[in-house]
């Protein structure tokens, strides 16, 4: 059997995704010889115990990462500048510090700063997950099929950014590389911004007269079915992505705006050639999707 | 076996809809005793002929609604007035004249003006349907576990309108009564909405420039995945919709827009508190759609 990649690997957050991680290793022998889960709550980290998701155990991030030669923060990207901070001077030489978070300006910007010298930070963004959160969520095939961006800091060592898409594409995921900036974009849209969407309309569904609202309920079609999947997100994770990729998506969120504004008024003065010229549109989009089956 | 709900039943329209209400016609028999399709378009009545959807085929509607005890018009809802106006002069008395269409003030606007004395006009609005168009499309368990809504005119026999639900739950689907204006209300908010908005969204990202567009559609996430299935439904259904539910969309559409930009705003200003809360709220309604089970 081939070296595992990874003698010795600590998973910081044992949520959905760290959970995925963790299933995913054990269905695949081989990837690390050791596991070590931390989180910082202990009910989750004893549940992950429970489900026998690692080898080790440990609430300390600090302690978790000693001796280990690879570290994953897979907790909300809003915590990674604390942890860093924290597991800093505990990071081993030659370790690769890397994370699953979906902004990657931020994580640079929070992480980078408390890299010790032998120690190479490589940002990752596996772009899978569901709704669901906690370490009852974990699906060892999520990133199967699925994409994990990169995005490799100028003089970082090459083999360490090699390892990590190693890593990546050992659990069944497509591997890209990346600017920090452009994935930033990239992301606003595809991602940041429907979330943001979607979690304002059910607001507004809400805040419907109580009679309205129960027929909401009762009577939701399919279009706001999809819209409450994805609004039932992790409410921490979300909050930080949005705080944390601001100026994308806020950019992105203003696009938006606009062109909503645009086909407003177009229903309200009967301009049916561009309502349905911009439906059209977003038909190609689907179809473009589909053609390169990632719909 | 009971008597048939009607004798000879007239379908204008076979699209998505009418060739689902066909599908499931066949699929279980003594429904109607005769079916006869309609289409303008010569090319879908051809299709409908050779997938056998119907009894006979009539690309008049003037002419199928002839000595028909049933009709239901499952066409765009901006073809309407047209076609009331065109068969009002050949409807049999007694017959029950019903629709599909996902707008109902606008439907009894265009419609009942032309309605002759002697027959009986239901509207209708079965809550089903796919991102699919077409003859081709017909899905025969479409309307199972589905809300069919019915919206009463006042003075219409209450015998056509008891037949109408008959109808539908014996295509499976679950009825209820409402008035027309609340229909439209809770319609803009649960589907014409949202489909505003996936239409918006896919055409701000197709504005994005050319080298992220082709990044958006590879690296398409889940939640932009969703607005795109969304989104690929049939631009000329949904242009219709759109400007016959001006108003309930147009309210639906300001609040939505009030809620997006404070959410943009304590996006901005890193207003967290706000975001997560939010955030839970969108969470908590998810949590209801899943108990009464309509996720």
């Amino acid at each position: 059997m081939a070296e595992p990649l990874f003698n010795r690997l600590a998973l910081i957050g044992i949520g959905h995704i760290g959970a995925s991680i963790a299933g995913a290793l054990k269905a695949r022998p081989g990837i690390a010889a050791r596991l070590v889960v931390s989180d910082a709550n202990p009910e989750h980290l004893k549940r992950a115990e429970t489900l026998a998701l690692g080898d080790e155990y440990q609430q300390d991030a600090a302690l978790a990462v000693k001796n280990a030669d690879g570290v994953i923060l897979c907790t909300p990207v809003g915590s990674f500048a604390g942890i860093a901070e924290a597991i800093a001077p505990h990071l081993a030489p030659g370790c690769i510090l890397s994370d699953v978070g979906s902004t990657k300006q931020s994580v640079i910007r929070d992480v980078l700063p408390f890299v010790p010298r032998g120690v190479s930070f490589v940002p990752a963004h596996p772009m899978a997950g569901t709704e669901f959160s906690g370490p009852d969520a974990g699906v060892p095939s999520l990133f199967e099929g699925r994409w994990c961006l990169l995005t490799p800091i100028e003089g970082v060592d090459e083999g360490a950014t090699h390892k990590i898409e190693q890593f990546w594409r050992a659990l069944g995921a497509r591997t890209a590389r990346m600017g920090a900036a452009h994935h930033d974009r990239v992301l606003a849209i595809v991602s940041h911004l429907p979330h943001l969407i979607a979690f304002t309309i059910c607001g507004t569904a809400d805040d419907l007269a109580d009679e309205t609202r129960e027929e909401v309920l009762q009577f939701a079609a399919t279009g706001f079915r999809d819209f409450t999947r994805i609004a039932a997100s992790d409410p921490v994770m979300w909050r930080d992505i949005f705080v944390n990729n601001k100026d994308a998506l806020l950019e992105m969120f203003s696009r938006f705006s606009e062109d909503a504004q645009a086909m407003a008024r177009a229903v309200r003065w009967g301009d049916t050639d561009y309502i349905e010229d911009k439906i059209q549109r977003s038909r190609k989009i689907r179809k473009s999707l589909i053609d390169i089956k990632q719909a």
